[in-house]
């Protein structure tokens, strides 16, 4: 099949047709009262998208990366202990940043691939003292795995005085995170993600202790782009609605921010969670009902956001072209260890209880031509039921 | 007058309408074939628009900032010497990212605000021997001054065997910028000026003795995201058509840059700097003949891509709303030293005759309502007569 297919993998993902046009107007000035009403809004809205109105947000031109490199660039100071909660390919990327700013890193890892730490291994790790911050990927990318306890983490980490910085880039506006209320010190996302916004856009939200912290640091900011320094003035300007300069802000991208994070907040962020989970339960039970394991190893690690099903028996990598030819984009393994042994599919943001009833057919007619054998229609089946339920 | 407004300022400037139909496209995985063509053809023109065959294209997401920041970030060690030779505001920006890395960076002012370093000036300052690099803003967006003897400073900065860093922010695809012929090793600009995409992306080309340089460097890069080691494999892998993953690359945007380079590409390199060449001395014409001085202190030194005419007698800022209510959008000052004395008008990428007198016939309305005194029509009339020259 030639022509648009439905893209599912985990960002970026399908977007909304309003947020396609807010994208593709003329641009205008970056000065123009107009944009500075977009910008100052967005900034607004990324408090309550965040669940965090004591927050200071950070819109910035980069992709997700800059997003961990702005968070520990302006947060680690050279010689900072670092605990780091693994629960995937990401968490090591993290590891890798901190370490750049010079952080001295201990990794708490999950007892297996596919699993969480526990948060007694977090708690006893913590114990050994002097951490200035914690980190934890909350939905990793790479094996679909949510950590399902930050706000005891959260409380774990205050208790030891330590910051918790939570990387929630396939998780903010689709996996449940209440940055304030469970006392979370920073969160981080990219744009393409559960955002709904093309790429583009790092997006952070920074508590209190974070900004304070940030505020006593003594060394400079290793990273000249991302320094708060150059950036919390730009922000705290476009919120009073008064354009700043420092970069030119991706004025195109904005505008799509504040068009989505106005449709995120329509729906509202209770609804939005719900809306997520009952999805991934939907799409799970077809995976289960095609007999297609998944990489988390207990159901309360499966994130809401995007699953992990594991090949079946017979099946490798050669079953997403065949997924693809039935006209949905899904995505291969990431993590090193397992990577040939599954694949991934978001499902966050836009996304509707049609999008999966489409990926789930274009799986089962992907893996009929990669010969395995089942029953046609027991995923679907399965997954209209929880879909009806 | 309500509604569209051109945008006459030096960037964001106007986009065409393949260009921003192109960034509203429906997003697809950034590593489908389609994306991976655009992303190498992308890659493949960049060196075109350049004019630099032998050199090594960065995209990456971010602002103009991030290319200045990651020329710094990859090229600096701490201790190296670096020359800036200062046209205005941008040239104490680089200054300051340059230093931020570690250099010992000296200055070659200019004579006045309004005028260049003399190459004799530069000569001597590179005759104290020991500088790595040398850098130069092409057009400093502050005072449009375009400095105009690159390939003579490129010749010096080889022989006293510094490499030459060009800051083409506002001139890179308007202002005739010949890399490779002159020996230029970096030259770097954001989308969102002459190459005509909305802003969001920073866009580097380096020479052979840069990437040289970069390789041979034995201090870590100060900032991860910028760090070349993670993008040089992910450029190299999409120009040949083969996805690779670092940060998910900004989609919507490098469709957009596509599509622009080729548009760039099938007007002509050499035509190009000669539209931009005779639009600028329209425009110029026009404003003399309102009897407006500008910050350039000679011809010889006003930038093809934009224009930075001076408030006439009894005339300050209030002119700029005056002219947006004639339609048309332009640019206060920005230089601290003169920032009340000038506005900026942009004019490059896009851009047409039309566009010139409309935008001319908007600074006489302006002007008007100011309680300017002059003929009306005269701007207008001189910058016909060198359009139809």
């Amino acid at each position: 099949m030639k022509g648009r297919k439905l893209l599912m993998i985990p960002g970026p993902v399908e977007f909304t047709s309003e947020v396609l046009r807010a994208i593709g107007m003329p641009t205008t000035s970056h000065v123009a009262p107009n944009f500075a009403e977009a910008f100052g809004r967005a900034l607004e809205r990324m408090r309550q998208v965040f669940l965090c109105p004591g927050g200071q947000p950070f819109i910035l031109a980069g992709s997700g990366t800059l997003a961990m490199d702005s968070a520990a660039a302006n947060l680690v100071e050279p010689g900072d202990r670092a605990l780091v909660v693994k629960t995937g390919y990401f968490s090591d990327r993290f590891t890798s940043i901190l370490e750049h700013y010079g952080a001295l890193v201990t990794q708490v890892p999950a007892p297996q691939v596919g699993d969480a730490p526990s948060l007694e291994a977090v708690e006893a790790a913590l114990s050994t003292g002097g951490y200035k911050l914690v980190t934890v990927t909350h939905v990793d990318t790479s094996t679909a795995i949510c950590f399902p306890h930050i706000a005891a983490l959260a409380a774990l980490s205050r208790h030891a005085g330590a910051l918790l910085l939570v990387d929630g880039v396939c998780s903010v506006a689709g996996e449940e995170l209440r940055m304030e209320e469970w006392g979370v010190d920073l969160a981080l996302t990219a744009s393409q993600k559960a955002i709904g916004v093309p790429p583009g856009l790092a997006l952070l939200v920074a508590g209190p202790r974070a900004m304070e912290a940030f505020a006593r640091r003594r060394s400079p900011v290793g990273s000249y782009y991302a320094d708060w320094s150059h950036w919390l003035p730009i922000m705290q300007s476009y919120e009073a609605r008064k354009p700043g300069y420092f970069g030119t802000p991706p004025v195109n991208l904005i505008w799509a921010l504040d068009v989505s994070l106005g449709q995120i907040l329509e729906e509202g962020m209770e609804a939005r969670f719900a809306r997520h989970r009952a999805l991934a339960c939907a799409f799970r039970a077809g995976m289960r009902a095609l007999g297609l394991e998944q990489v988390p190893v207990r159901e309360e690690l499966a994130a809401a956001t995007l699953t992990a099903p594991c090949y079946p028996e017979g099946v490798g990598a050669s079953l997403l072209p065949c997924i693809s030819a039935a006209g949905v984009l899904v995505a291969g393994g990431l993590h090193p260890q397992i990577k040939d042994r599954y694949f991934r599919v978001g499902h966050m943001g836009a996304v509707t209880p049609s999008d999966i009833l489409t990926t789930v057919g274009a799986v089962e007619q992907g893996l009929a031509r990669a010969g395995y054998r089942f029953e046609p229609g027991a995923g679907l089946a399965a997954a209209q039921r929880e879909l009806i339920a």
